[in-house]
């Protein structure tokens, strides 16, 4: 069959590990994305907090870019050889006035200022772009309002890096398994405290079992996120939220313990145990009463979480058609992120497709 | 948003465990089709090999037939009570002149008779119509003819169902990857042998575990087909022929070795050792250079597929972008496996929605 090709340009907000990931995976895919789903891909700007934004509606030289950078990783974008000519200020302004078809959004997550990377998605919503994101915040406190939005103005939005990286969490709940109701789910959504956990578990204390989580590159910019239990919190709020269609939960809504304070008789108990020691995102989805919290849990062997090596993620699904459903697979990395985002903007090209919820 | 409600008319050709499972979900589902997909679903016609085919353009009454049929298992569908007027003699006439538009294809799979259903299929592609099928064979053996004769006839042909009952193996790897290379499976695909060799491991004999799989509904109609390591061997052939586009794999091209030959040191060494006996099939994508195998394997602890509790299936996928992903789930079942045919129908009726494979 032909496939017909169509252009897509990408404003890409955010140039950090997910960022990279992302680009050099549209590098190495360039030709593979025109053969198979019709997409030639250029991306016309890239904006970050610190360290400037280029802006190049006619395509910016990724492959140059990514090797520059290299080089140089501290420097702003502006000032890398060959870029200094398409040096823009605002990115705010790209989001409104810039040439672009896809928002690719991977600003950082943040509990302090909840709203970081918001401003952007609603601005090019509101243009009528669509806009993919792996930002957290965003889909666990505006879910309802974004998707409004895009629908008001016939855009799309898909986030399928917000849980487990790009393991394909939401393809998986929300189209293989549409005609379903989800009933529950049961989910070990943060690598860093699963690393962390295991290494414990072996007899190692916790703040160098941190530190090497960190050399590993899975933790978040603030550790706290991952011990203290918040992004498995807003992974799970964003799990409630769009896999059932009932009035959203918050952030205050959810019980959350982290792993920064196990009693010494829980972490006692899981060392002579048969168990494995998890922290466990539970969500109960009824239609009429929906709860969710985050704690460390022993799981059981013969479980589908018990077997899960260092910084792998896996999510267990209750449904009213097939039982227990169970999705294992990276949950952080540069290239495992950045491929969330490759897979949401093919998931774009096709024309009609839609991720429905029930 | 509004859903814009489509008619949709079904031919189901069979009515053993698969085609009954069916039909009691989409009496249960209907009104949430309409509402979330769109879908208005009737089933116009259904056919069986040995007790006759019914054929009502307006509609068959599925709860009615559910319940005589429930009273009176045996009975041809035509003389069950409210059934006769509508009794109709050839289930090929039914595919080339019968009113529908998804023929759900839920045929026996055969080794004995390889093309089963297969002239259905054909038939129904062939008028432009859509099928979707749970029958391993047309798939195993004739998906590219199928993909080519759907395509040239603006139908589609969805098998989600063919391997692991309803769980969502193709939805998960063709979308949920899509800009992915899939490199090599492993998988557990058969859930007799699976629930035979975890009561064989507890000290059972051969024969006794197989006669309670038999009891609890698990095995094939034919059970050397399952403990012969046939039917994982068709299965893991679709796996290879749709997940890679290469020339297609034949049955002639796959080792096989089933668990009705279980040498007793294997045994002897499972039981002893700390791993737990599977039977594995195993595929090698390269492009230059597929190949596939099935036979039993101890899987250690820690492995993906060493949780997998009675007739559970599972399957892991080595990915050049996310490294490691786990699917596990429900392998039989007459619920189970009914819902695939749900879900392809579900997904037929997402206009421009295509499955691609790379």
């Amino acid at each position: 069959m032909e496939v017909q090709v169509m252009g897509s340009r990408i404003m890409l907000m955010g140039f950090g590990n997910v960022g990279k990931g992302f680009c050099s995976l549209l590098s190495e895919k360039n030709s593979m994305l025109k053969e198979y789903y019709g997409t030639d891909t250029k991306v016309t700007g890239i904006t970050t907090r610190t360290r400037g934004c280029i802006y190049d509606p006619s395509g910016i030289d990724i492959d140059l870019l990514l090797e520059e950078e290299a080089n140089d990783p501290q420097r702003s974008l502006c000032e890398l050889p060959g870029f200094s000519a398409i040096c823009v200020n605002s990115p705010y302004e790209l989001v409104q006035k810039g040439k672009y078809d896809v928002l690719a959004e991977c600003t950082v997550t943040s509990l302090q200022d909840k709203s970081a990377g918001l401003d952007y998605i609603r601005g090019a919503l509101s243009r009528g772009k669509s806009v993919i994101t792996t930002n957290k915040g965003p889909i666990a406190f505006h879910y309802e309002e974004l998707l409004d939005l895009a629908n008001k103005n016939n855009g799309k939005i898909l986030f399928e890096g917000t849980v487990m990286s790009g393991t394909p969490v939401f393809s998986t709940s929300v189209n293989g398994l549409c005609g379903s109701s989800i009933r529950s789910f049961m989910g070990v959504l943060n690598g860093t405290c699963n690393y962390i956990l295991e290494r414990m578990i072996e007899g190692q204390d916790y703040s160098s079992a941190l530190g090497e989580a960190q050399k590993k590159g899975y933790a978040e910019a603030d550790p706290a996120m991952d011990v203290e239990g918040y992004d498995s919190a807003l992974k799970a709020l964003i799990l409630a939220n769009v896999l059932i269609k009932t009035s959203p939960l918050n952030l205050e809504d959810v019980q959350i313990k982290g792993i920064n304070s196990l009693s010494p008789e829980v972490l006692k108990e899981a060392i002579k145990g048969k168990g494995r020691l998890r922290l466990i995102a539970r969500g109960q989805l009824d239609k009429n009463k929906k709860s969710i919290s985050v704690g460390p849990e022993i799981v059981p062997e013969g479980h589908p979480l018990y077997s899960l090596p260092g910084a792998t993620n896996g999510l267990v699904l209750e449904t009213d058609t097939l039982g227990t459903v169970c999705l294992t697979g990276a949950g952080a990395g540069s290239r495992e992120t950045g491929f969330a985002l490759l897979n949401d903007l093919v998931t774009l090209s096709r024309p009609g497709y839609e991720r429905r919820v029930i």
